[in-house]
Order: structure tokens, then sequence, then C-alpha cells
């Protein structure tokens, strides 16, 4: 137990000089889905290269892909009776607009530490998160001996699909062995209460374009005669869901499992009611498919979601233009056996029948990825159960998330392992949103945590 | 007829430096909705009083409003025994945006003549109709004798609204006392059809913001659980029409007047059939209020149209937030008897009803005005088809126009005078569009239409 807790000093005693290199981090914009950002993704790997190396870590390599590299840096030296953890992250992040209208209280990429929180786009997704694993591993490197072999692939390109690393895996299978794959980049349900997530809802990303007149009309002159393209997609979208909230694309549930009597009766220990929601959104009143609770909604069933409208003149002031097209982004959520290009069918089948003859229209699929469950008797979630005991002395709750990692699955489809989906970010943290934020409290218990985690994951091999 | 004549010639001989003015005026962005082209606007003001000054007008004034000047100029030498006719016009401009999506094939502000067009945003809405008038008068001043009156109102506010127009009108009323109100911001037909707008459509502005999360949300996290503002714009916007596209706001079409036989009969006899539509709109079927022909769609009949969109994320790439808010630009088109005030409140109305409580929302109100018809028999209206008839050889046409020009109901009301509604735009102008562009052929017959108006309605006072 002696390098477990010089480990655990370690990461107290360095709690200024970490809160210093996330400040870092985080202070570059490393947004992937912009090009003007490039240099800076580039800047944000390097950071990370350079730290690995730093602290200890063996082999560091930044693999170029097409468009955002990938950093990899092991540190193999527990013996090959110990197990292996391959530690994914990504260090990219989501663009921080619309500054002016979404309200950000400080500047997304000038950390702020106001209270017992650190301000930043980033912070909580995920940079804080890889942080935290490289922390706790670093602790181990500084004061003696890592119990685990340890692998980190931290990529650029989450935040857009994870263009190029379904194919780096497939790629470096041999590199990437390992007996467990850890995803950091889940939450927690509240401070006080550790999570892990076994499943992890897919996604399909799309682009709607109706196209009505083949320029811009004056709304006098034309207007009344033609359908307005905004108007065409207004009742195209409203269209998709049906009076209980169902998604109306044919097919969209025949494969979508029910949810048995036991995981319902789970998922209503969460305490994740209606209040929560509504205090999480500030919304009016909740909305979603009739027949299932709030928590249900967001972790179980599939989802049809409007991103972004637009459409003709949109600046200050008036203009009476009959726009030439209206573009929608829409995402899906999938739940496991629904399959990322068979949504796409869907939608085209459904535009097909349900779009007026009056427009035309384009649908562009913009990728995707399926869903995910964990084995939840697996050694790494055993190992991060204890993990979660000893540092929050309670038992943490496992649930099902409403977000989407496309990695787990090819974790499990491409190396044969299962995933430990965590995190320390909170609800309220306000990922992908202005304010973003990281709980600095529950980040440093992470950190902690993880050093169990490793500790626990070799005492399982041996014992 | 000896000043007529000369008048005309003059014309002729003076066509490249009448075009040369026309591409110094455009060339100036005089874009009244944006506070960054405030000086430009104030620039054009000064170029049209400058010109004013030069061509031998006098008493001209550039008169200040709370945002854009007003423009006046007399010549009033013809002796009381002779008409007065007072030129509205406006020197503003729409945006040139979007103008990457939108095609402009050249810089909306470097006019370009191609073939027998000139390329600029306000060629033909509306410096080249003002400048037709402006040099029909001038044709006048240099070659003897002005046979009526004349004064100039050009304002610079017409595209946000005419917003002090009323005002000044009311407080100048002794000083823009006149016979006949002269708005040539309206259009021909057809290049080889004069045409004389004797109905133009009134405009209400609105805004509408439907709210949903207190900020943007991860879709993962919370998709599915609340109401998407997105998605209730979309399906607000898509229940304000029902299936026969009558619009559906409480009362919108209580005191529409139906259109008589004879009406109907007329409108008819344009050549503005279905096919016309189809060919400058360039959409693939046409779509409107059951029970009306297109022409009668937009002439006569009330609409709402969506002029922009927006919601969350529209940037390139993709971004998995569920936004805090949605909006939609709207005006509605408004017939005689109907006013944007009251359709204010059907509009506030309709939403109390049917704004779901899963979601707030503000509907901004940004002004209006309401329709007009003119008489047909007025001295003016008599003046300007015989003018028609001596340079294109043929009757003109009537008929009531899709666009809104509030300043004809202020006539009327404030002046007690009836409006002549002419002008020498195409339909396949591009008004408020990409490639906005000026048919020149026309631009110099309208010159000397307006040449022959001036002395028509002499003589008819005299006659």
């Amino acid at each position: 137990m002696i390098p477990l807790s010089d480990a655990i000093k370690y990461a107290q005693d360095q709690r200024p000089r970490f809160l210093d290199e996330l400040t870092h981090f985080c202070k570059i914009p490393s947004i992937s889905n912009d090009e003007d950002y490039r240099d800076d993704v580039k800047r944000a790997a390097g950071w990370l290269a350079d730290y690995f190396d730093k602290m200890g870590m063996q082999h560091t390599q930044i693999f170029p892909t097409g468009r955002h590299p990938i950093v990899y840096s092991e540190w193999l030296q527990a013996g090959s009776a110990a197990p292996t953890v391959l530690v994914y992250g990504h260090y990219d992040v989501q663009p921080a607009e619309p500054e002016t209208l979404a309200n950000w209280h400080s500047a997304p990429f000038e950390p702020v530490i106001k209270g017992e929180n650190i301000y930043a786009r980033g912070t909580t997704d995920m940079k804080g998160q890889i942080l935290a694993s490289v922390f706790a591993v670093e602790a181990y490197l500084k004061t003696g001996r890592l119990p685990v072999n340890v692998k980190f692939m931290i990529e650029g390109e989450e935040e857009i699909g994870s263009l190029h690393l379904v194919d780096f895996m497939k790629e470096q299978r041999d590199l990437l062995s390992c007996d467990v794959f850890l995803n950091p980049d889940t939450g927690m349900i509240a401070a006080d209460l550790p999570t892990i997530s076994y499943g992890l809802r897919g996604l399909a990303f799309f682009e709607l374009y109706i196209y009505g007149p083949s320029k811009d009309l004056h709304s006098g002159a034309f207007g009344g005669a033609v359908h307005n393209p905004a108007l065409a997609l207004c009742q195209i979208l409203a269209g998709v869901h049906d009076q209980n909230k169902r998604v109306l694309l044919p097919g969209f549930y025949d494969k979508v499992r029910e949810l048995s009597f036991e995981d319902r009766a789970e998922i209503a220990q969460l305490p994740k009611d209606d209040n929560f929601y509504l205090q999480q959104t500030g919304v009016p009143a909740l909305w979603g498919e009739v027949g299932y609770t709030s928590e249900e909604r967001v972790g179980s069933r599939p989802t049809l979601e409007i991103n972004g409208l637009y459409s003709g003149f949109i600046a200050v002031g008036t203009k009476t233009v009959l726009p030439s097209y209206a573009m929608a982004k829409i995402s899906t959520r999938l739940v496991p056996d629904q399959y990322p290009d068979e949504i796409n069918l869907m939608f085209q089948e459904y535009l097909k029948k349900n779009v007026p003859n009056t427009v035309s229209w384009e649908l562009k699929y913009l990728g995707g990825s399926p869903a995910s469950l964990s084995e939840r008797s697996s050694p790494g979630i055993r190992a991060v159960t204890r993990a979660f005991e000893s540092v929050w002395k309670k038992k943490p709750l496992f649930k099902r998330e409403g977000g989407s990692v496309p990695v787990v699955l090819y974790a499990k489809e491409i190396l044969g392992v299962e995933t430990v989906n965590i995190g320390f970010s909170l609800p309220e943290d306000g990922m992908h949103g202005p304010d973003e934020k990281l709980h600095l409290p529950t980040w440093e218990k992470g950190i902690q945590a993880l050093i169990h985690f490793f500790d626990n994951l070799n005492n399982q091999k041996d014992g």
C-alpha cells in the first residue's frame, strides 16, 4: 500500500501546479471543427506530447491523420503479469460560439477560477478529464512505481465525429492492445454521487437543405405565390415528431430494445427526477417521449434534435426577403442496435415521402457512431467501483448516459475489451455551452480515485 | 410642343453621362438597416442634394431625422396655374448579404454593365428610379422651362419601414403641398408592358423568439427531455398556415375585401400566369392560398412570410448543442383595411393560445404600414397613361402590386392627394436579392415617359 499512499500524497502536494497545467492546456483553443484553428489543435497535441515526455512516459508519438493528429504515449514497465490500461481522451474542444448571445461571463479561452470552479471551454469536456488520468499516472511515476501498464491514446477529432480514430485503431491494433479501456469522457450525477456509465447513446449527424426559388426573392413581389423554403423546412421538421413526441422516421424504433422492469427500477433509483431536469435546464416545463421518465428519455431512448436552423436574413433589422433556401443541422441520438447508416436511409425515405413538390431537398449525412452497452461485471468496472467507494465512501451509481463516445464501440470491436466509462464532469458544467466549467474538488477526488483504480486493477489481477 | 421635344433630345444626348451619374450614386452603400453604414447613407443624401443644386433645382435641404435624413428640393417657377408634382423616392438600399451564398456575380457596390443591364444593389430599388425622375426634370431645366412645379422628397429609411417619414410629412405639410404625388418605386410586368400599379400591399414586421433552456445544453445530456426551442419554433410556424395555405391568426381575413368578378377578370388579363411565376422564381411548383391565382395571391391577398430563421449552431461542421432559443423574422403583407397594429394583436393572441408551456416566447413588433388603393381616374394616372402610350405605343396595364410603399397612404391621409405608382423595374431585376440590376433600355424609355408625363399634366390642367 506504500506506492498508493505516496501517490495520493504527491497529488495533494501538486495541486497548485496541476491547476496551472490545466490552465495552460485550456488556453489553447483547439477547436476541431474550424480550419482557422488547425494550428491551435496541433499546438494542443504538442503540449500534451511534451507533458507525457516530461512526466516520464515513453515512446510518445504524434500520429498525423487526414485532419487532426492522435497523441500516443505509454509506460509498460509494470511487467507482463500486470494488466494494461488504455486511456482514451480527446484534446479537441467545441467552438465557443455563439459567444455574444449565449453569455460567456469570461473569455472562453482565458481560464478563470471562481469559487470551487474553473471556467473555460474544454475544462470539463475534456481537458480536465484527460489531465486527471495523466496526473494519477504521474503521481505513481514520480513517487515510485506504477502498478499497471498504461497507454494513452488522445485524439483531436472527437467533437467532429472521430473521423480518423477507427482507422487508426485498426492499423495500430497491436500498439493499442490492452486489458482495460478507460474512457474518462462521461460524468457524475452530482459532486457527491460517483457514477459509472455503462451505456452510451450513438449519434448520426445531418444537414437538411430545403431549396425554393433559384435566388432570394422580394417577399412583396412573390410572397404568397411560392412555398417559402423556411416555412417548408419548419413544416417538415414539425412533422418528424408525432403527438407522443415519437420520431416518425420509418422504422426508427424497430430495433430499439424495450427497457426491462429491472432496468426501469434501477433508473428510478437515480437522483435525477423531473425537478433535477427542470433545475439543470431552466425550461418552464419538461417535454419528451410519452411513456418514459426524463432520465429514461435521455439515457435509454433515441431522439432527433435540431442543433441549428438558418434561413434568409438574420441580422439586426428587417429585410423583406423570401429566402432561396433554409437549412437545419440535425442529430439523432441512438440506442443499442440502431445504426447511423440505417438512420440515414430512414431519414432519406421519410423526406422522399413527406417533402412537398413545391420545394426540393438535400439531406447531407455527416457521419455518426452506434451506441454501446458495457459489461457491468468486467474487471475494470469492479476496480473503478472500489476506487469510488474508497474516495467518496459510498457505492457508485450505474447509469446509461445520453451522450455519445464512438470509441467505446471501437474498443469492443477492434481491441476486444470492455470500456470503463467514468468522468468527473457534473451536469451543471455546461458542456458544449457557454460558461463551461470544471468543479475542482470533484476533479481532485477524481485524480485520487484514478490512483486507487490503477492499484485496484493490479490487485484484482493478482487476487 | 417645343419644350417637350427639346427635353427628349437632351435626355438622348446625355445618355452616357446619365449612366455615369447612376454608377456614382450606386457606388455608395447606403444600407439603412446597419449602423456601420450610417455615414454612407449620409453620403448618398449629400450626393443627391449636390446633384439637385447642380441641375438647377432650388431650396435644396437635407432634413435630419432621428436616423437617416430626408432630402428635399423644389422648382416652383411654372406658375400657380400649373400643377405641382411631389416626387417621392428613397435613396437607401437593402443589405447586399448574404453575398457568399446568394451568388452576386459582381461586387454589389461596384456597378457593372453587362449587355442591356447595369448590375448593383440599388440600381432598380430605387436609385435608378429616382434618377429617372431627376433626369426628366433636368431635361426641361437645361433646355427651357419645366411645364409643372416639381418637389422632390427622397427619404433614407424606406427599407427599414420609413421610420420618420410620416412625422416629417405632418410637420412639413405646407412645404409638401402638391396636386399629384409620384411614387416611381413600383415596376413593369415586362420591358414591353408599361404598367401602372393602383394597389400596394401593406406590411407588418415581427421577430418571434422561442426560449427553451436557460443556456445552450449538450444534446446528449439533455436531448429528449426538454422541448428543443428550434423544434418548437418550427412547430409554431408550421401551424400558422392551414391546409389551404390560409393564415390562421385569429381574424386575419375578417376585413379583407373579396375580389369582385371585374377585379378578377382584369387580373386574369395580365400576362402573369403560372408559367411567368415559375420562370421568375425557379421553384419546382407553385404554392399559395387555395382558390386564387398566383397573381391574385401576390397582388390582392394578405400573406405571412418567414424572412429569416436562426437557432443554435449554423457554422461549418457539427455541434451537438440543444439551443437555448430560436428566432424567426416574419413579415405579413397586408391588403386594404388590414392594419399592422391589429395584425400584431392577432399574432400575440395566436401565440398565447398556441405556444406550448414547455417553452416561453416573445413577439417583437417592428412596425409596419397599411395597404393602399389609388383612384384610377385621377389626373396623375391619366397623364401617365398617355405618357406610356406615347413612348411604348400601347395602353399600359393596371395592376395591384404585392410590394409595400407606406408613403402612398400618407400622401392620401396627410397631403390629400392621389398617388401615381409607376416604375421601370422588371420582375427579373432581383430587387432585394443578389445580382440586382436595372434594364437600361427600359430605364431610358422611362425617362422619356416622365418627360411626357410632366407635359401631359400641364396640358390636362389647361384643358
